[in-house]
């Protein structure tokens, strides 16, 4: 029973860590297609997101399923409880990632971002991106440092959104206000994906001390 | 044992239903400081939001609770996660309201929105408070007929949301840029609101029926 269980949790461990690679992959295809006006690959992204939400939901049924098998108790609990939430996490942080994809093929051929504004959102492609790897290498390698890692990208990325709202009221600003429309919303999906990330990063870390107890507990 | 565990079943519901009272009076008073350019009524939701985020926590730990000393099953064990995730959703929503409360606040005296489109803003504000409202009494009652009234509101909420979208690209639209950016993320508010009482709402009618086949086969 004990090691049926332990094979439940590795699995469950693995299906994160697979979303979360398909997630990074995603925003890193999403960010080119956007930065690049590659419709085609934006359709990609847009097409591949099913997938993830299949993943989720897998992974969800299978926890629940642990849950009532093996009705599990303290640090495993809240383990399972924590990649149930990880997995909303990201799969929205997937959801948003498609979002992105979808501005691209909107303004194809058009560029979404005016030339004046792209480096912010050159750079807030990257620490998404960059947030999304570490996620994932947190996910796989519980090295806790990646986690401050990602706090302090995230604060990055609060500092260049507010930038693009700064950037858009200032008298320089001459972009059409369906521009004006893109900028915000895709400023604000870049900003959601890495609070998302922050949420998994947090509930990994929580996961990860909860199973560092249990070792030492000798359970 | 099985009475305590009812016990808890039972406050864990009325939990939910506080809060979604919480969220359902958070959007009313953020609407109405919006609309009304009311910055004080705006500063009680945002701190009010810290209720809605301390109950959510305590209802989550009660339920982890529950699974660890209850150990459910079956329909039970879908109504316990399922609680887990509305209130996600619901302290989202609570957010959300807070994040409409910030925006009347930031440009006080201003009104946010411009007078062209102020009347799409009060349909989107009755109809995110319809949503809140049904989907408390959805929680209270299970009437599921609640759940395709929720989603007729959120489909008119969609509407709209483009509406918004296509009344920015219009040649008559001459609002500031920094105005361009309130109503984008205003109406995105307004929408993610309404998405999130969807969850709600079919999460609730998850677990009812859950809890029906459970009546039903008499455990």
């Amino acid at each position: 029973m004990r090691k049926v269980f332990q094979a439940e949790l590795h699995q469950i461990g693995e299906e994160l860590i697979e979303i979360s690679k398909l997630v990074s992959e995603a925003m890193q295809k999403a960010t080119t297609a956007f930065e690049a006006a590659d419709t085609e690959l934006a359709q990609e992204v847009i097409a591949a997101d099913a997938r993830i939400d299949f993943l989720q939901n897998d992974l969800d049924e299978r926890a629940i399923d642990v849950l009532a098998l093996q009705g599990p108790v303290a640090s495993d609990l809240r383990m399972i409880v924590g990649a149930l939430r990880m997995s909303a996490s990201l799969e929205r942080m997937g959801d948003l990632a498609r979002h992105i994809a979808q501005l691209a093929r909107l303004r194809f051929p058009e560029n979404v971002i005016p030339e004046s504004i792209r480096p912010t959102f050159v750079e807030l492609a990257q620490l998404d991106i960059a947030i999304a790897n570490k996620v994932t290498e947190l996910l796989e390698t519980r090295n806790l440092e990646l986690s401050l890692e990602i706090n302090t990208h995230n604060a990055r990325i609060n500092e260049l959104h507010a930038g693009v709202f700064k950037a858009v009221a200032a008298a320089d600003w001459n972009a059409s206000a369906p521009t004006t429309v893109d900028v915000t919303l895709a400023s604000r999906y870049f900003e959601r994906f890495a609070d998302h990330g922050i949420s998994v990063a947090r509930k990994g870390v929580g996961a990860t001390t909860g199973s560092m107890v249990r070792s030492s507990s000798g359970r």
